[in-house]
C-alpha cells in the first residue's frame, strides 16, 4: 500500500497486566509488531533475550545511546530501559503497526519524535487490586515494591497525557478494546490515503 | 455509569450501502441506539414508518422546524431529512451512543452543536462500483440518478472534515471497522470517568 504505518504506546502501572494484554491481542490484529525493548535490569525467570527484552549491560545501554540507536529511553526503578530504533523504522516504512510497552517518560518522548503515535494507558481497576498484583509477584524486595507503588501512583497522574484509556478488570474485554483502537486509529482520515483515492476516483469521473 | 454518551454520524454517496452496514454493526455493540429520522419523501417498497424513517409531510416538517424539535436537517434531491432530538437526547443521558445515517449537511449541524461527535465516512470501493450502485437499484428515473451521482462527488469532497473513513469493499471488514470505531471512542480519555477513578484510588491510597 506504501503508506506508513504508526506506533502504538501501551502504558500501565507495574503489574497491570500489559504483557498479558499484548500476548492476547498481538495474534488478532494483522500487522501488528511488538517492539522488544533493550535492559538493562537482569532476566526474570523464564524470560528470554530477544522475546521478552534484550538484556543488556550498563556499557552496552551507554554504547547504544551514543551511536542514537534507541529512540526512546527511560530509568525506572535504577534499571534502563530502550526501543531500539532500527526495528521500529524497518516496520513503519513497511506500513505496519508497532506496539511498545514503555512508561510515562518514554511515552512523552515518543510523542514529542512522533506526534501521529496512539498513546494508550491500562489501568487497575482499583488500586487495591494494583497493590495485589505488585505484592502478589513475590520476586523482589520490599524496597523494591514500595518503589514501583509510589511510580505507579506517579504514572497515574500522567494519563491526561495519552490518547485511550483501557481499564484491566476483563482480559477479554481489554483485549477486545486495544484490538478496536488499533483498527480504529488505521481508519482515521488523517492517516488514510483518502486524498490519493479520491484523486482517482475523480479521474476515473472524468475518463467516461 | 452516569457518563453522558456521545454521537456517531454515519456519512457516504447514496447507495453507499450504509444501511446494510447498520444492520450488520449493530447487533454487534452493546449500548448502540440507531437514530431514526424523519423524511419528506415518500417510503419506498418495504419501507417502514418509524422503523426505516418517520414520514412526514411538508406541512408537519416544518411545524418541527418550528418547534426546534429537529437536532439537525437537510435537503437532498428535493426531499427534506431530520433528527427528532427528543430520542437523541433520552439515549445520550442514559451514556449510550447513538449513530445517526445522515448526509454531510447535517454532519456539518452535529459538529457545530456537538463538538464530540464521532464523525464516520463511509465510501465506495470505486466510482465504477457506487455507479453500479446508484443505478442497480433501478427504482429511480434518470433525473434522481444523476442527482445522485452529482451529489456523491460533491460529497467525497467533505471528507477531510470527518474523523474516520469506511472503504466499504467487504461488509465484514467494514462492520468491523465501524464497530471498533466505536468501542474505540468510548476508551478515548477525553470521554472517559477517568478523574472520578483516579480521585478514588487516591482516596483509597491514602485511607490505608
Amino acid at each position: 500500500m506504501g503508506k506508513r504505518g504508526f506506533l502504538v504506546v501501551l502504558s500501565g502501572p507495574s503489574g497491570v497486566g500489559k504483557n498479558t494484554l499484548l500476548n492476547a491481542v498481538l495474534p488478532t490484529v494483522e500487522g501488528l509488531k511488538y517492539s522488544v525493548s533493550a535492559t538493562t535490569r537482569p532476566p526474570r525467570p523464564g524470560e528470554v533475550h530477544g522475546r521478552d527484552y534484550f538484556f543488556v549491560s550498563d556499557e552496552e545501554f551507554d554504547a547504544m545511546l551514543e551511536r542514537g540507536e534507541l529512540l526512546e529511553w527511560a530509568e525506572f526503578v535504577g534499571r534502563r530501559y530502550g526501543t531500539p530504533r532500527r526495528y521500529v523504522d524497518q516496520c513503519l516504512a513497511q506500513g505496519l503497526t508497532v506496539i511498545l510497552d514503555i512508561d510515562i517518560q518514554g511515552a512523552a518522548q515518543v510523542r514529542a519524535a512522533m506526534p501521529e503515535a496512539v498513546l494508550v494507558f491500562l489501568l487497575p481497576p482499583s488500586l487495591e487490586e494494583l497493590r495485589r498484583r505488585i505484592y502478589g509477584r513475590g520476586k523482589d524486595p520490599e524496597a523494591a515494591i514500595v518503589k514501583r507503588l509510589s511510580a505507579a501512583k506517579h504514572e497515574l497522574a500522567a494519563v491526561t497525557d495519552y490518547d485511550y484509556v483501557i481499564v484491566n478488570d476483563d482480559l477479554a474485554k481489554a483485549r477486545d478494546e486495544l484490538r478496536a483502537i488499533i483498527l480504529a486509529e488505521r481508519c482515521r482520515v488523517s492517516r488514510s490515503d483518502y486524498p490519493s483515492l479520491i484523486a482517482r476516483l475523480n479521474q476515473e469521473g472524468t475518463n467516461r
